[in-house]
């Protein structure tokens, strides 16, 4: 067990390559807001970077006192019931399970819209492409990838190299006065009003910039989630690692930031406002432009820093592959969701779940046609939820701490509640701000998905509850029935037929019926006769069907007979075909599926499914009972002969 | 029975909407054609009509004969298979199943089209419409409509009356010099080459426009197929009708192709090549163009020729959702398709049929985004081929005819055979003419699925062919099981549980056994005390699993016992929820499903289902055994009593 337990230089790769891949588009998301107040408003950049730096700081403070809390794994949803109740966890799942969906869909599409900057020609594929990279994931996923540390590793660190390498060549280059200069740098951005912005407007795109930017701050939490993966002490080694991530993140985005301006990246939302661009530009990403800026456009340093931004994005989807199943199968064992998404696959893994988050994933890449800064619009207003549900959960922890610490640790308890305090406070601003300023540009679809998730878990729960209430045994048991009458569905008289004439005679029911339903005169006709030459020694019941219909006769006959022994019970026999290739049972057993699912709803009749399996050679391979007599008259003999043996009564 | 049958008045818009409503885009596809070679080519419009309505009065001569000779429905599939075999028959089979599915996308998105010609702020909609148009059709054929002739008569005619009278309005005022012009009369059609064709060129686009143009042609055979359904004499009457569509079409034809040039309808295939058009210049359909023209763009004149042309041509389309299901049906009886498209739903329509039809169509209107010229390019091959075969087999058929004729009849035959002849020749022509011209224009995907929907029709009949063969019942028949083991699983100690515990006794097997699989140890320590304390008179046996898989557990069980005694049987009782609502399964028995199903692969095994359904509020309010003693303390009595009673011996 200990060998599965990740060093920090592992646990790092693998729970933050998902906040660590928001810097790739981070500080582009500030710049696209602010291009609405075309170039004028881009001095403003650095202010609203500093913002989000210091709610990056308050937020990393506030989980690593998490994950001191719980080293048995604080995630939103453990900590939201541990200590708000089942209602602010069920809020915070709802925020969660959304995030997870959004964190694929945002991360695949940036990571494509990275891989089409540095392939523009790729750019007309982009919805195709990332419905690939999801549907590469889950395969990997329902395969079942181990969270190995040292696949993460590689992108992760690349990445974090890379990038640092770029900011410190850029820097450089800007210190001894050869300042990079981004493609975009000569092209003017109009604002998209036609005039400058003033007054209200102006805050509001204040807001919204800052709201983007907070997108820096995405995946903070997995840390906290994953502390029993980490080595011994668990809580320090998370913290530290929590730590560390905060730092590189903060260094990351302050450093693209500041290149970004220095190198005169000019963004905007919509092509037709970027004054001076030739016909059929294509608008790369900003990480894109820095790279080329200060490597050189088709340098080999321009495609490492795609290369690794892509690769660590698809690795962020890939977090939230690992997250969300486990999450569901969570919820699903609490009866909050489908208990199916609770049981593994023959690999093991949570597949339902996956199913449900590759499906929920790529509807939105479509709908969203890939745009990766139309995604965040629906983002990070859930992230902000389960930030705050999670801190507030922190502030209630300590404070019922406090009341039974001893005095040595009152202190340390009273900073952690603090900081905790601190961090619910500043996230919860920033979630109305969020909110508000995101509403009308995407976040209203979070806001109605939330709580109906919501509501339908709710559902969910209530209706396991019903059903576990209602199928409570009565104190008097049930009634043995006192009779069993065997039907066997007979269409031809083939060997099925005859196997399942001969389990029905082997349970040794009270009466015994082969019924047919007549839909075709001359084939009932057919069938009689070869029932009689043959002897069959059960007699053959002809019901007609004026309207074709093969299923409501039979069900009628069955009701029928079990009317007139309300204390019996009727076993229905279906002998069915087994192919080895599934598109051949879209040939077959149709009408046995159909009549199975009509005799459930009937009281008092059971319907049994007698195999007959067809081997590639269509001779049944695995058929086990021999063959007897090679007699065509049947004879009867001792325990296991032939269906021909003595007649059994039929009803009336 | 008498009433159903149809007066030819009825017959004409039942069985003629589809080769009428194809005058709604016949002249137009020759124009588009026409239009690569810029105006210039217009002048050869007279000639190139006049081929099509040669042709169409030889194809209408040649039905007429099908009619009298085939009383009982003369399809091309009968027609083949009465005369030129199974294979033939196939082939036919398929260019009709490939036809009706594009009658519908062709008659939908010619529908649309003129719907958006009226109202053009629609256009951007188009496929979400005419998907909306699919739905409502299927929906419509699923809920089962009669063919009412009455329904049908008034779009038929009206469209009818109403071309009419623009035709005669619009001959009229070119009579009197006041001769209408078309709104895209002004605008001049520069060649797709940049410059006149010449040389093959020229012959392959006039090629081209009479393959276009002999859309006009499709449906001719509906009437032949319908013959059955209309009044006697009903061959007689069956061709009158024929004759007069035949009249009625190639007037409207011809009185739209003259009005198209008087106007000077200016149509291009692409829009780039219309020189003088505005910027967003929105290109009518032809006979939209030809009603402003006539009747004044906006008019009530103009409304009523797009109101009814729109409903003639979903119309058209609701006939192949008559002609496919039945086709199919046809097909699934005779074991060339899925039995199932045999089977009649509850509203006794073929639904399989229908939903095929549907979803075939859907996804060929999405793929040619709803445009009706890219679709029609697919269209006309599976007619020709369909019309050739038929008139081929008719050809056979009065040569056998001959032979057994009286003196009297010969010169009726004669004469018969020399009219299917000439239609013969001259469709096996034209068919080759269509595939040369359109083949690389679309009609390759026909070619392609039509042999393949040919393989796969062959391969399902070997199939089906192959499964009998090898269901043959031996000639010893079927040793009866020496024993039955019971096997019945166990989650949870519930009703449904005590239910399938009680049926199993009932059935007095040699063995029985009460199974849980522990994934949880809690969990099944909690089920045994609850299982001692209420003396459930069967012992609980409980396999562990170490992954947590419920499935494999149990099916591992089953083949160990089965495998104790290879002259026995199992029989494995599964208790399942029945519920209300569909969705609600979705949160059921989904193990029990995927267990049912794995078990049917195992010899020697029956799976029988134990159902317990949930009312509304949650009581199974149809359960029949009534409980008994209301004792906590299970008592033994006679037959009918409670599940407690002397246990049953146990294998091992």
């Amino acid at each position: 067990m200990g060998e599965t337990l990740l060093p920090k230089r592992l646990g790092l790769p693998v729970f933050c390559s998902d906040p660590l891949s928001s810097n790739a588009y981070a500080t582009e998301e500030i710049l696209l807001v602010l291009s609405v107040g075309g170039l004028a408003l881009l001095h403003l950049t650095p202010w609203i970077a500093g913002a989000v730096i210091v709610l990056l700081v308050v937020v990393v403070a506030s989980y690593r006192q998490t994950c001191h809390a719980y080293p048995g794994g604080g995630g939103a949803y453990a900590v939201s019931r541990a200590n708000l109740g089942q209602n602010a966890a069920l809020v915070a799942a709802s925020a969660l399970l959304v995030d997870y969906v959004l964190t694929v869909a945002v991360s695949v599409a940036a990571g494509v819209s990275n891989l089409v900057s540095a392939l523009p020609s790729l750019a007309p594929a982009a919805v195709p492409l990332s419905l690939g990279m999801v549907t590469l994931l889950t395969l990997a996923n329902l395969r079942g990838v181990r969270e190995s540390g040292r696949a993460f590793a590689v992108p992760t660190y690349g990445f974090v190299l890379v990038v640092f390498l770029m900011i410190a060549v850029g820097l450089a280059r800007v210190l001894v006065g050869d300042t990079p200069t981004a493609e975009s740098a000569a092209l003017a951005v109009e604002p998209a009003a036609g005039q400058a912005l003033g007054g209200l407007a102006l805050v509001a795109v204040i807001l919204r910039a800052f709201a983007s930017g907070c997108t820096a701050l995405t995946g903070v939490e997995a840390v906290s989630n994953g502390v029993p993966s980490f080595r011994s002490p668990k809580s320090r080694n998370a913290a530290t690692t929590l730590a560390v991530m905060g730092l590189l993140t903060v260094t990351m985005f302050a450093g693209l930031t500041v290149l970004a301006l220095a190198s005169g990246v000019h963004v905007a939302g919509d092509l037709e406002h970027l004054v001076g661009a030739p016909d059929g530009y294509h608008q790369r990403t900003v990480i894109a432009q820095i790279a080329g800026a200060v490597f050189g456009a088709g340098s080999i340093g321009f495609y490492l820093v795609q290369t690794f931004t892509t690769a660590v994005l698809v690795l962020a989807a890939n977090t939230a592959f690992n997250g969300f199943p486990i999450l569901a199968s969570i919820l699903g064992h609490d009866e909050f969701l489908p208990r199916q998404l609770a049981r593994r696959g023959d690999r093991l893994v949570f597949s339902n779940g996956i199913l449900v988050l590759a499906l929920a994933a790529g509807l939105l890449l479509v709908a969203f046609q890939a745009n990766p800064t139309r995604l965040i619009q629906l983002y990070i207003v859930g992230v902000f939820v389960s930030f705050t549900l999670s801190q507030a959960g922190m502030v209630k922890h300590w404070t019922a701490e406090l009341r039974r610490a001893e005095p040595s640790a009152r202190h340390r308890i009273h900073r952690a509640r603090i900081i905790n305090t601190v961090g619910a406070c500043l996230t919860s601003v920033v979630l109305v701000v969020v909110l508000v300023s995101k509403f009308a540009h995407g976040a209203w679809i979070v806001v109605i998905a939330m709580p109906l998730l919501f509501v339908a878990m709710l559902g969910v729960h209530r209706h396991y509850a019903r059903v576990d209430d209602s199928l409570a045994p009565s104190i008097g048991g049930v009634t043995l029935p006192s009779r069993v009458h065997a039907v066997v569905l007979v269409s031809r008289l083939n060997a099925p037929t005859l196997r399942a004439l001969a389990y029905a005679r082997a349970t040794r029911p009270s009466t015994l019926v082969a019924l047919t339903v007549s839909t075709d005169r001359d084939d009932t006709e057919r069938l009689a006769d070869e029932w009689e030459r043959r002897g069959v020694p059960v007699p053959l019941t002809v019901v007609a069907s004026p309207y074709r219909d093969v299923i409501r006769p039979a069900v009628d006959f069955v009701s029928d007979l079990r009317r007139q022994g309300p204390r019996d019970v009727v076993a229905v026999y279906v002998p069915e075909f087994v192919l080895d290739r599934w598109w051949e049972h879209l040939l077959h057993n149709q009408t046995a599926l159909r009549l199975k699912a009509r005799l459930l709803f009937l009281p008092g009749v059971m319907a049994t499914s007698v195999p007959w399996r067809l081997g590639a050679d269509g001779r049944d391979q695995l058929s086990a009972p021999p063959v007897t007599t090679p007699d065509a008259a049947p004879s009867p003999g001792p325990t296991g002969d032939v269906v021909a043996a003595t007649p059994l009564p039929v009803p009336r």
